[in-house]
């Protein structure tokens, strides 16, 4: 069988060995007769599992011990509103870094949850000129609040391409930080952040689980008015168990870390992924292929770019598709091209990439 | 490979032959050189998928046109709050009947948003007597509000072990039922509900998932005050893709639809699992056997059942695990023996439960 080259922005590709892994133990797990989707999350099995995804998850990020580590379910959409319903003072404000939709989407539900249950959300920033951000911020250009309540920042902006190479300094102000798109993709102190949050379905695992670190004394200031399901403080007291979890995306996030940890941890994750992007950057040449994207605010992750005429653009995703490379299509809310690159994209599909680039530019 | 006679009462059995297609499927599917997991959720492989999953529950169900089917994450638990952010009135009431653990829990949510943003939640009945509740109310034992925006009803109590096998009148107030527990375990007509509501890992597929079936004109009376991820509205507009959903339990969900389908719809899986119950039910003497329910409550799907001392009930639990028979321990919140019997549970594990209980019996 042969691999498809992946480039989805979200689900995306996953390591080959994760799911022949997930494949050779569907039905059997772990010689108990039944599958893992069988199994109850009170069970030995199943939480084994589970607390092997969080000590895993742990290790490789090296979380400090007063952080928790939990499992969500409803994305970083509903982390989006989560995050307000717990960590927005009824009197108080948060600031947001807007630099693209997922950012102005974040702003907009703290809006929203604001005008029910008071406290106000305000932007610190929107890099939006004729609704395209082609670049994240400096440090001068953010009008912070120091009183804020938190800052909430997008590290990598999927549909834009861009991604903070360095992040914002928030003083004394907790750094909430969506990192969907680009968490793991290399080693990151996690003190700088209060909170780090993450839809499962690009970098680490299947779609339908959030993954969120969080500072206890974070934890410690948040609100008690919202459903207890919508509380961070009830799912970390019952790890990440209050309900029934995710199971299946749980351990293939487990898994996908094993496997993280079996190639090097994020060190060497960061040197393969540092390498597929520059090999894909260095082939556009600012004429037939363009980068939109300012240079010091390129992503890793999702690298953009456009061709000469919409025409063509058409045509590299048609020829691309029939190339075997798929998922090369813009967002529809930018057109051109996008190739995501996450840690499950190997170089190959880069290379093959690159090469059918150079093809297509000659016959154009 | 011998499986496991399965009795968890959630995550549950899933049918054999789903399980062997999603491992079939797992690394190529339908030929793309990818996992299901790895497509984009916007594709038109995925969608049909989705949509198809869609299309089957209301055929298999029987869903009027004028009903939304929605597929959302966080379980049926964040269906609790969902469903009072949506429909208790700022200035008005719901009533719950409270027949166990997950209605009560359903009340609290309920109660808990009220107090934050306006309505009240009130129980039209709480069936618990000594912490116990071994039977669902008759009709009389009801004081329901005619002014009421809805009345919630936990159509089967896993954990008490009884279910409604009539269902309340509650005259022109929505009936909204959690479905969670015995969903499509016989035909029911929708049209007697405002919204049936589930968690899909039980009867219908693995965790991380609810299914919604909702009436258009109690869907045109929601509040629009939440953040936009908790709104119905949103989802129906978006057609459950306003975010990235569950897509592999989407998936598992259709394909134990299109199962069920297989094997003679609805009708032949009411015959099937009326006939497991009543083996078990057969098997209680009274004596060595006892159920705890009243005849006229108890749960098809969920059978429990003491044994004379604890010390035989633990026995019963060792030994039975030993023989191949998993999750036959109660909820820790009443002790005892539970057997899950859902959709998925062959009459071969039912037919070896009951012959284990009978040497059981000889030998204690």
């Amino acid at each position: 069988m042969s691999r498809t080259h992946n480039f989805n922005a979200g689900p995306a590709a996953l390591p080959l060995p994760v799911l022949e892994r997930a494949q050779r133990e569907m039905i059997d797990f772990e010689g108990t007769g039944m599958s893992l989707l069988e199994h109850s999350h009170r069970g030995a099995t199943y939480e084994a599992v589970h607390n092997d995804a969080i000590a895993r998850l742990r290790r490789v990020m090296e979380v400090p011990d007063d952080y928790e580590v939990l499992f969500l379910q409803g994305g970083a959409s509903l982390q989006f509103a989560m995050i307000a319903m717990n960590f927005l003072p009824q009197d108080g404000s948060a600031d947001y870094i807007v630099t693209g939709a997922w950012s102005k989407k974040a702003l907009a539900e703290a809006k929203r949850y604001g005008a029910l249950a008071g406290g106000k959300a305000r932007a610190a920033a929107d890099m939006h000129v004729d609704g395209v951000c082609s670049r994240v911020p400096q440090q001068d250009e953010l009008d912070l609040d120091p009183g804020a309540a938190y800052v909430h920042v997008t590290s990598n902006n999927t549909i834009f391409g861009t991604q903070f190479h360095e992040f914002p300094d928030t003083g004394k102000v907790p750094m909430v930080v969506d990192m969907s798109s680009d968490i793991l993709w290399r080693p990151i102190d996690v003190r700088q952040f209060g909170m780090i949050y993450a839809g499962a379905q690009k970098n680490v695992g299947p779609s339908g689980l959030a993954i969120v670190v969080l500072q206890r004394d974070l934890l410690a200031r948040a609100r008690k008015d919202a459903p207890s399901i919508l509380q961070y403080a009830v799912h970390a007291e019952q790890n990440s168990l209050y309900n029934t979890p995710n199971s299946f995306a749980i351990y293939m996030v487990r898994n996908v870390l094993e496997h993280l940890e079996d190639v090097g941890g994020l060190a060497a994750v960061e040197k393969l992924n540092r390498a597929k992007a520059t090999l894909l950057y260095e082939e556009f040449d600012g004429d037939f292929y363009r980068c939109p994207v300012e240079e010091s605010s390129r992503s890793v992750m999702n690298v953009v770019f456009r061709l000469p005429t919409e025409e063509l653009e058409k045509r590299f995703v048609t020829e691309s598709q029939k190339a075997g490379l798929v998922g090369l299509k813009g967002h529809r809310s930018v057109g051109g091209m996008r190739a995501s690159i996450y840690n499950a994209v190997p170089m190959a599909s880069v290379e093959a990439l690159v090469a059918f680039m150079q093809s297509f530019r000659k016959s154009a």
